[in-house]
């Protein structure tokens, strides 16, 4: 039996979430919905033109992590952080949540990576990342013997954003196949699948045994007019898929099997995180050995938990809540 | 005509906030509800046995001075925060809450305050303050000029715990005074109260103007049983004070006058800051000439609202919600 049911690798990130009218976006020549990578001089220039925020841990994979650990999985996580206040709220807040962090810090380089999270009153939020330590994550990073500790190793697109983490991640990958593990990946943003469009292509077809993504995202990677569309191009290539599409629930994929999930009900306050939570809930069904409608269903709850207040860690008692699916 | 409408001074502090069991109190040997000071290291040990928190500015004048923004007041604010991350995080806040924040950063000191809350299930916050920078805050810090520049002065009782804040205290209230303005001091905490019990005795009778207190606090001051002892002793002693009963509602108390003022209907989610929110309504009030029935229901309003959620600053558009009544 593996030491641990996950193991993440991502941007680990402190996020800064402010509430924001449309006209705010618009005037910072903002995305809405997306995630903007901005450098040191930029997130200073936001930051200082933002409503009053609150900080708490983030990172997609990170959350992740701390999801799937508050649902009873057995979860560790490597990531980038700076040897810094922020950095230290990250690792406290993520080995708080139960999950194993042993990277060690970033000395004497970039601070703690920060996004500057603007949510609008439909609760949309627009992320915009100074990646700041991250940028030092590199293969060296990786332990290939912790990586075949873990039944599942868990990848962020946005890992591919800081160019040394691209290497880090194929490491990863091989070291998980190497050791009879599977390989998730999850696109992250529609965004970061343009640019990065052809990796993530050569990457799905031949590393990633479970992909995540929205219907934004996998039109995207397919370059995809209708998401019928990509969904089967997508069956053709990974095992297992699941598609998230917001209200309107997910559709898993596994061969030509299609299971449909709908949304579990929910108050919208903050959408930060929610796929990052149904990702969570996916899997720590799977590793359980739970059917795919049950692994669906546990996404859909986590994150319905997780839209329903400000921030993108769960603050309900997420386990008592999935009692009879776990 | 005055340039600011209230000057707020006291212990500016980053607050952490997490969600705890009643055991996790009783673990640590922690009195709920009220708040403790606690060193460097036992903040470090605290913090390592905490949930996952999430940050944001407090201070309990400082939540002041940004509720009676909100509302529309002119606000300025003095507190030591130092030369780090979370310093940097304390001056946006109230920077972009509308405040005007002129104190410069303790550079090669102690680190930013940090108040590590703990919210139990029923809404109540047990705090444990590590006071860091805001021991430095002395009577060097206080400008005098801009003291005569407000309406009122402010000051929380928790400034009595840092010793060289006392000086600064008795400094601003002179400077005040000489300026023909009025002094407004908040009990902060019946344990606080306990500590200087003499101090504030004396400054109530011979220096504060307008006196905010809970019940707790002002029987303590007094030492009386029974509130309506501690009541008529306040009305011999202060023009006008104003009396919070949580979901009673408050007194408020000018002369022979005494006008009793309903609570506001909340759901309690998170106790910390309804204190300071409803001093900041009353005084919002106060200084656009509005009668003691107005300055209590906006003080109550306030408090509403930022019981309703997690953290001391409002998430609502206050201005909106006291349309009514400013």
């Amino acid at each position: 039996m593996a030491k641990f049911d996950i193991l993440g690798i991502g941007n680990a990130i402190v996020d800064v979430v402010a509430r924001a009218e449309e006209t705010f976006l618009s005037r910072h020549d903002m995305r809405k919905g997306g995630m903007a990578l901005i450098d040191a001089a930029a997130a200073a220039a936001l930051y200082g033109a933002m409503p009053p925020g609150e900080e708490s841990s983030g990172g997609s994979a990170a959350n992740t992590c701390a999801v799937a650990a508050a649902l009873g999985a057995r979860v560790a996580y490597l990531g980038k952080v700076a040897d810094d206040q922020l950095g230290g709220v990250f690792r406290h807040d993520i080995t708080a949540a139960g999950v194993h962090f042993p990277s060690a810090p970033l000395v004497g380089g970039a601070s703690t990576a920060r996004c500057l999270i603007l949510v609008t009153p439909d609760g949309q939020r627009t992320m915009n990342t100074y990646l700041g330590a991250c940028v030092s994550f590199g293969e060296a990073d990786v332990d290939a013997a912790l990586v075949a500790e873990a039944e599942v190793l868990y990848l962020e697109g946005y890992l591919f954003d800081p160019p040394a983490a691209q290497a880090a991640f194929r490491r990863a990958a091989a070291a998980a196949h190497a050791a009879g593990r599977r390989v998730a990946l999850s696109l992250s943003d529609a965004f970061c699948v343009d640019r990065h469009r052809d990796a993530f292509r050569d990457l799905v077809r031949g590393e990633v045994d479970i992909l995540f993504a929205n219907e934004a995202e996998i039109t995207s990677l397919y370059e995809a007019n209708r998401f019928e569309d990509a969904m089967e191009s997508v069956r053709g290539e990974v095992a297992l898929a699941a598609l998230t599409r917001s209200e309107a629930g997910s559709v898993i994929l596994r061969g030509a099997e299609t299971v449909e999930i709908v949304a579990a009900p929910a108050r919208v306050v903050d959408t930060t995180g929610a796929g990052d939570a149904y990702a969570a809930g996916f899997l720590a069904g799977l590793v359980a050995d739970k059917p795919l409608p049950v692994c669906g269903g546990l996404g859909s709850l986590a994150a319905a938990e997780v839209i329903g207040h400000y921030g993108a860690r769960p603050e309900a008692d997420l386990r008592a809540l999935a009692a009879g699916l776990l």
